[in-house]
């Protein structure tokens, strides 16, 4: 403290008020410049958590929809987990915004207040103090001046008193007249002699405590106030680093989430997943057999619902055999047979 | 393979190409859904980044202002490399969003291509082999019918010469060309049983060939392409992960590089710094002296001078002692004395 009281009582107090104001001014202007720039850090990153979070809630499948249930393959549910990893990635940032509002922008805020009262309450100090020496010097140039006027006019008195009892035409009761004067002015001249001495012990008292005393105090107080200024803004960028620092780890958790859903992928169970839904367990049909017809030749009677039994049966294997077959072409078919 | 070959064999063909030709175009879709998602990702991490680039570029100091000079004290060049360490931190940002554009949305995007191709070459053999076999099954079926249609008319031919045979009215002649024409009905249905077998028996050999050799080595080719589409989608998954886990150690060391800044900042020398800037070198002045008009009483002549010296010195002393007047009050002031 005593190092800092002689650094700043080097400074001349002339013109230094002012300047000192004007550099106080600018700390506080940097400390909310510093806050401002801390708040719209905070809005970049909570749009973009929010365009994060909309982004993982817009992939996410449609409730009671088809997409809900192709779920059942690892691919979309891996998708899924990704989604889900992101939008937790994105609270990671909600809590950098927060903690930059919480833990820098408010204080900041809260302290730009307390600092701009305390600089107000110096400088007041400080021109209280100049408005002190300044009455102090008044009393003393008033005090002079009286001084040498009574000076001047016991000097007249004593001419006059000289003049007259150097003149023979005078009468006594003139030159005694003349006398008393002098003596009453020089009377005078010694009271506001006295009166001038006292003003000048005072006011150099005064001069001495101000420039030994009171103004090295408030220049002591204002570098106190700038240094818990500067260390303040310190702590918040140290602060601000902080806060980011301590989501790493949840973030690099979310992107082990991430990596753990993408090595869950299992493309045979998916696949045998696509079978289990389609394949409708019919057997590939067996050979056609050769039908006959040479033997029921004159077995014209038997024969016709012989060939019904073929159609029925031949129906049933045609409709297996094609898949690929337009509908009205199957009819076709079936209606040729 | 085999495995896969007996899973999807299980599927009988009968409208499993419409439902695989159903489900492999969702798969391509899922891979296009994702290779969005992917790429509104990068966007956000774009205009993240540009968003982070122009904060820190509107807190720089102005170049060649009063700004700059500022950084002579060590909380502003401390915020000066916060700032830089945060375009740092931007420049990360870019890298994931130019990483996720080069090492997954273009290579998915052209993958997508291959995979569209690739599907419709396997439904094209499917058709193929659907439409063979459909053929293969109408020549068995008009065979069928001409042996059919033969055997009737065997059959008929038959019945006239038996009837001929039996009729003691007929000539000879006309019974040898009954019988004639009987015995070629024969021999004609006799060539188009022949030409039926030969067609029952390519038909059968076509068929197992269809059921036991195409369609599984078509359907396993597709579940092959399924599980490589899907293995594609997990490795994309697990480099989305990635991409952004490479950039964190960086990150850090912005974060260290802002705690180091932070750290730098030493509130005694940046008041030091102050005290240097407005230090005016001047001495607090002395004791004001006593000025003894009472000795220069007759002494008019001198005395004049002497005050105007004195004046002179005053004026001085007052400037050094009001910093805080208001200029025209000094003006008054020292046109008073």
């Amino acid at each position: 403290m005593c190092s800092c009281l002689k650094l700043f009582s080097f400074l001349c107090p002339q013109d230094q008020f002012d300047n000192l104001e004007k550099y106080t001014q600018w700390g506080i202007e940097f400390v909310e410049r510093y806050t401002k720039f801390v708040k719209e850090r905070s809005e970049i990153e909570l749009s973009y958590a929010k365009q994060i979070r909309n982004l993982s809630k817009k992939y996410q499948p449609k409730k009671n929809s088809r997409e809900e249930e192709e779920y059942k393959y690892t691919s979309c549910r891996a998708f899924l987990m990704t989604l889900n990893e992101l939008n937790d990635y994105a609270g990671q940032h909600e809590v950098i915004a927060e903690s930059l509002s919480s833990q820098i922008i408010s204080e900041l805020t809260r302290y730009i207040q307390e600092l701009k009262a305390e600089r107000k309450a110096h400088f007041h100090d400080g021109r209280r103090a100049q408005q002190h020496i300044e009455n102090s010097w008044k009393q003393l140039e008033s005090s002079k001046r009286r001084f040498e006027r009574d000076c001047k006019e016991a000097d007249r008195a004593q001419h006059y008193f000289d003049k007259m009892d150097a003149d023979i035409n005078v009468t006594k009761a003139d030159v005694e007249k003349a006398k008393q004067q002098a003596q009453m002015r020089h009377q005078i001249a010694d009271d506001s002699k006295n009166e001038y001495l006292a003003y000048l012990q005072k006011f150099n008292k005064d001069q001495h405590e101000h420039y030994y005393t009171l103004i090295p105090h408030i220049f002591q107080r204002i570098q106190e106030m700038e240094e818990r200024r500067i260390e303040r803004i310190g702590e918040s960028m140290r602060c601000y680093a902080e806060v980011e620092r301590k989501v790493l780890p949840i973030v690099s958790k979310c992107l082990d989430g991430m990596t753990k859903a993408a090595e869950s992928i299992e493309p045979k169970m998916d696949t045998k997943q696509v079978v289990e839904t389609f394949k409708s367990g019919f057997e590939p049909p067996g050979d056609v057999e050769f039908e006959d017809y040479s033997v029921s030749m004159k077995r014209a009677v038997s024969e016709s619902s012989f060939l019904n039994a073929r159609g029925e049966s031949r129906r049933r294997s045609r409709s297996k055999l094609w898949p690929l077959i337009k509908r009205n072409k199957v009819k076709t078919q079936t209606g040729a047979s």
